[in-house]
Formats: C-alpha cells, sequence, structure tokens
C-alpha cells in the first residue's frame, strides 16, 4: 500500500532506499468509511494524511450554524490541520470522507523525527507546500476577483473530474455560493 | 546586512557555519523607494526577497480596474509571487513598496543550487511555508466567516504596529471593504 506514496515521492525527489524505506515504514494505513472523520472540530490533529483513494473535505460551521467547506482532498494528495498538527492547538476544522477512503497517516513525532536527518524528504514537503501556497495564493485572488459563475467555470477547468465526483452542496460550499445556484449554472452550461 | 537574515534562519535551525555562509553569500542587497515596484505585472518573478527594513504589499488589478491587496510583506517575512517564480509563468501580481524599504534577494537558479545539498536550509524553508500555510487557512476562513467589521478586529488584534504603518486604503482593500468603511470602524472604535 505504500507503494503509491514511494512513486508520489520519486516523482519530485529522489532520497536513498533506506531514508524512504524508513519513512514508509512509519506511515499507518487506515480505512475510512464515507461520512466518517479524521478530524472532528475541538479536537487536536495529531497526524498528517496522505490519501490513497477517496476524498475528503475539511469544513468548519460558522456561526450561522451553516458548513463552510475550505479544502477537497483526493487521491494523492496530503492533508491535515496544520495550525492545529503544528501547534497542537485545538481544531476549529472538521475532515470528513465524502467517499469510502483509504489513507496512510504519520504522526508529529514521527515525522519530525525523520524530517530531523532526511534532506530530500524536507525537500519533498518543502515543495508540495510551495505548490500548496500557490493554490491558496490563486484561491484568494478568485475569491477576491470572480463572480459565482466564473468560479464555477475556471474551478471545472481545473478540476474536470473532482467536480464530478464531489456532491453538488460541498462544491457550492467551497465556492461560496448556494446548491440552488450551482444547478442553474450547471443547467446552463449544458444548453 | 545579512546578519539579520542570519538570526532569522538561527531562530529555526541550525546549518553548519559553512553552509549559511554560503547562503547569504548568494543574497543580493537591494534599496527600494516607497512606491516602486519589486516585480510589475506581465514579468516573470525572478527573485525571492527577505525584507530587512519597510514595508511590502502585493496587489493586482480586477477586472473593473480596482486595485486588491492580496499580501503584505514587513520586516523578517519572505516575498515572492510563487505562481510567477516556481513555475516561470508571467505574473500577475505586482509587488510594491509600501515604506522606503531594504530587501536581501536571491535568484531562483541560485535558491535551486543550495537547495540541492542543504538539509537544514530546506528545513527552514520548509517551516516558514507551514507558517504561510496556517496564515493562508485562516485567512480563508475569515473571509468566510467574519463580517467586515470583526475582520478588521481580528486583524488589529494579531498586527496591532502593522495597522498603524499601512496606509488605511491599503489595509482596507486587504480586507475586502472600501477606506470609508474602515474609518467608520475606526471612529466607532475610538469612542
Amino acid at each position: 500500500m505504500t507503494d503509491q506514496l514511494k512513486n508520489h515521492i520519486l516523482k519530485f525527489v529522489t532520497p536513498p532506499d533506506n531514508e524512504l524505506q524508513s519513512f514508509l515504514n512509519l506511515m499507518e494505513l487506515e480505512d475510512i468509511k464515507n461520512r466518517d472523520y479524521l478530524l472532528k472540530e475541538g479536537h487536536y490533529c495529531k497526524y498528517q494524511y496522505f490519501i490513497l483513494k477517496g476524498c475528503f473535505r475539511s469544513f468548519f460551521i460558522d456561526r450561522k450554524g451553516v458548513e463552510k467547506v475550505v479544502n477537497f482532498g483526493i487521491e494523492d494528495w496530503w492533508l491535515t490541520n496544520f495550525d492545529s498538527f503544528i501547534n497542537q492547538t485545538i481544531s476549529e476544522l472538521n475532515i470528513q470522507a465524502a467517499e469510502d477512503s483509504k489513507v496512510l497517516k504519520i504522526s508529529k513525532s514521527n515525522l519530525d523525527h525523520i524530517l530531523r536527518d532526511s534532506l530530500e524528504l524536507n525537500r519533498y514537503f518543502r515543495i508540495i507546500l510551495e505548490k500548496v501556497r500557490i493554490a491558496d495564493q490563486r484561491r484568494i485572488q478568485f475569491m477576491y476577483n470572480l463572480s459565482g459563475e466564473e468560479l464555477y467555470t475556471v474551478f471545472n477547468e481545473h478540476n474536470p473530474d473532482f467536480v464530478q465526483r464531489v456532491p453538488q452542496y460541498m462544491l457550492a460550499s467551497y465556492l461560496g455560493f448556494t446548491p440552488e445556484f450551482l444547478s442553474k449554472i450547471r443547467r446552463k452550461k449544458k444548453q
């Protein structure tokens, strides 16, 4: 099951075999049923997760009691609540499976341990974080600049398979509008 | 001039002296006058910048012709447009000084060179990026969850000195509302 992660790492860096194997040995496999949680608000986020199969969303409940989706994750993505994971603070976010899923997880102490000595794995996580930063920056720019319909069009262009997989109400929440508005846009696109 | 960066690095990691010195030797000093640009949209972002003194904002012009501030940077922050710097794409963002400022900059080829072999500097940039990720996530959550007035209160709590330094219209743009609305909130707070 760790071959998928191994291949992902080797796309970006080339750690010595023993280093890579030590890292993979620290990963624990977990099966998650659709709608089960990796993390619930009010708890500490103890792991970083690498998604082998399935789909997750992270969300919080706003003060009006409405779910707000802030992130999605699918195969070959890393997922965590960094604020809670790094700073050991209580999580305001939930991470929930949107399909039956499978993840590899690593605890903070094990990750810290491996990152103390591995040049290539530090490089790997740095490169991943640069990509995340780029995505976050684009997202913030889009939130400032695009109408709901344009937001959907751009998101669709960048993630066509993904849009088909995720329930409509989750996608609507992520893009910041109502499911009804999303249905309207989708109907318009099909015409 | 590189002592300030050296001290910042040593807060997080402990590279061997020769590694640290090689890195610092690659940094170039640049003085920037208030309102001058480190990066203009339509150009490639060739550097990562470490701010020694002063204040910068990155912004884009939205389709209505309005400036939208997406980031600020002050002393001891790293600043770049990652999308353009990493992917060598044309920048949609501008980075402009908001005060007379001083930066150290490093080119992509020099940074790639040093990060090929240095465990501790990879650790350093990974740790910085984790902090950036946490800030971006909080920002996205705030944008979804807070009213203009609350946004200002939270931002003020987290960055009291900063709020005094930055021109009001820039701060308003960053927080997503008009300068008039910001003046109104400030007046209310003083009562």
